[in-house]
């Protein structure tokens, strides 16, 4: 008799987007004819940039030919892409990141869950409490999370690092020793980064304890503050504890399109072996590459016209999230992030809880938002928008936040 | 301090392929300026359909527009190519599948892979002998097999199931009580399929074992006999213990351009477990959907211009087939397979090793196999030869091949 992978029975419902979405159709349902401007989704609108669309149609064009048809393509991504990844997202920056350490993927999701196949269950775990839910979810599935604990909202055998405003939501080295430790900066959902000195410390911790820091850094391309770190490998000492995701999604509007990288040093070993080569042969074995009608939009990114193009769109979710900061903070309200991350974390007014204020605003204002108690115990008291809207509607949205507010 | 995965360290370097590339290289570099054709290759080698082209460059020019914009899709596939495999690849059939049991996904090489994740680590797992190493490396991975026995080239844990002339190639329930079973028909590597009776008899084992089949019919579109079932679900009773795999990368020349999809009915229970939620779970969780871009191409298949034309190309895949056959049939060699697959599995003349007579087709015909040990100890007295490359150079290998003979 088969036996299915218990872990699963454990994992609670996705509770948190369905419960948004419940809300909201009820709401609608009971107020036919309104209409809720939604600053609670995470996924992007504006379009692929033209010259992504020009690459894609040219590869599009070669794949109908004999001479430019493309099969199997290699499952650690084209040399292409893996070159322009190496040159433009970290050689530019005076990071020393070779093409052999990159590897393309369909998505950091798939990444940041994947990558727990190279690793033994019996290591502890430690995740920043808000979370994005997949790095939790990922290794409950895993067996590395123990028992889900209703009542607390929590896994026993996870650390929880609390962000909170007190550390300016950026996590604190814990007590315990914790091997793989996800760290998330920009972060999903406080829109929190965490600055050089704080990263270095953590390098160290990691290093000093043998742990492997998983480095999310998909919404590297949001940051505008000088000085902080766009990637982990700028600190000393990174490439011999940390492997760093990151995402075209939310760069250059991939997420219909699915391209993203993951990058494991060749320094980086534990139990004597090398990181690198147990991705790749993960990667070898259980995925079979990115299709290179993808895999040539996502080059087109690196050239001085395609780069271009989607800072662009950045700047304009980057002035999505500057209409929600000042305009939420002239009215009397605490924000966070926004600054390097499309994300903005809202406190409560009064001490609210998440739900009933996002429930105040939907009823109120008919703007959706998500509540920050979804993403962890730490979240309670706060909401997280997001700047993926249209400037129009964004903008509507933050008056009648306002509104109601006075 | 991180632990790694202790599973990884056990697999035997993929052995297989990079072998056969030395041994190539090893000859071209002491021959130089010879040319060898690879008869070795599993990779498809006509472009895409132009129903598939066109439809894809729609959804390009789609994506560079507001209106037209596609970001986060559905981790299960969009509802228009769910629907058209439901209807296309079942309905058409007479076979009852719904599209809530159609998961697109980016190769069956992931879902094969991946679907050990909803499983516990403690099923007994059998595989066919030769067989396609991705079933086996995935579950050693896992910690599913055991030891590797290298003098034996198998691994401790796995029920192994020879399929060898005696049985038409063709598997037989195991004596053993097997979990898991990973069947192949049309099969990787000996081109051989399972007919209806002898498929019956699998499901009534997995049903009275309380057994799960896993079955890739991956070269599905290649069956050309009447009466050999092109699903598993044509079967009765195997909407209760059968997962099946299915790929556009063969059927529609998608190796380079990544989709397929698997089927999971909603009636397969296992432990009180819907499997359908449990992989629908893991799909939403570590995925996060295959290209617009790429479902649009996938859906064209099945409009009747796109089928017309893609059954053009898998004719001319089969006519490959039937010259490599009756070639090296007439030239007294015994072939099996190439009937109802692209592989033709080729019985080694004079008792030669697998390895014995790839070298010498290699140095007198210049035309590289693959070797039938390297997939398993069943498999040595053969070799594979592939139908994917052009038809000119294929009349011309058989050719050469036949000369060596006289």
């Amino acid at each position: 008799m088969v036996k299915i992978n218990e872990n699963f029975l454990k994992l609670p419902g996705s509770y948190l987007f369905s419960e948004v979405a419940r809300r909201i159709n009820a709401y609608t349902t009971a107020h036919p004819g309104t209409e809720i401007i939604k600053l609670s989704i995470g996924d992007v609108t504006r379009p692929l940039a033209p010259e992504v669309i020009k690459a894609m149609h040219g590869a599009v064009e070669e794949m109908g030919t004999v001479e430019g048809f493309h099969g199997y393509g290699p499952e650690q991504g084209y040399e292409f892409l893996r070159e322009a990844v190496a040159q433009g997202d970290y050689t530019a920056r005076g990071v020393d990141i070779r093409p052999e350490e990159i590897f393309i993927s369909d998505g950091a999701k798939s990444d940041c869950g994947n990558i727990g196949d190279i690793f033994g269950v019996d290591n502890v775990v430690a995740v920043c409490d808000p979370v994005y839910p997949v790095y939790v979810d990922t290794n409950a599935m895993a067996g590395r999370a123990g028992e889900y604990q209703e009542e607390l909202g929590r896994w026993n055998r996870l650390i929880y690092m609390p962000c909170v405003e007190a550390n300016g939501f950026s996590p604190e080295p814990p007590k315990e020793k914790a091997d793989l430790i996800y760290l998330c900066s920009p972060n999903n959902p406080t829109g929190a980064v965490i600055s050089r000195e704080k990263l270095k410390a953590w390098v160290d911790y990691a290093n000093a304890n043998g742990s492997v820091i998983l480095y999310d850094s998909a919404y590297e391309a949001f940051i505008t503050s000088e000085g902080v770190p766009h990637t982990i490998f700028e600190i000393e000492g990174a490439r011999t504890c940390a492997i760093e995701f990151r995402s075209f999604s939310k760069t250059a509007g991939f997420t219909g399109s699915r391209c993203a990288y993951t990058v494991v040093p060749m320094e980086l070993e534990r139990g004597g072996a090398k990181l690198n080569a147990l991705w790749n042969r993960r990667q070898c074995t259980k995925f079979n590459g990115v299709p290179y009608v993808i895999q040539r939009g996502a080059a087109a990114v690196y050239t001085p016209e395609g780069r271009a193009q989607i800072m662009s769109n950045i700047d304009y979710y980057r002035e999505n999230a500057r209409v929600i900061r000042e305009g939420l903070t002239g009215a009397g309200l605490t924000c966070f992030g926004g600054v390097d991350a499309p994300y903005i974390w809202l406190k409560t007014p009064d001490g609210l809880g998440s739900w009933e204020f996002f429930d105040q605003v939907l009823a109120q204002a008919n703007v959706a938002t998500t509540p920050g108690a979804g993403f962890g115990p730490s979240g309670e008291g706060y909401i997280r928008l997001t700047a993926f809207g249209g400037a129009e509607a964004t903008r509507t949205a933050v008056e009648r936040v306002k509104g109601i507010l006075r």
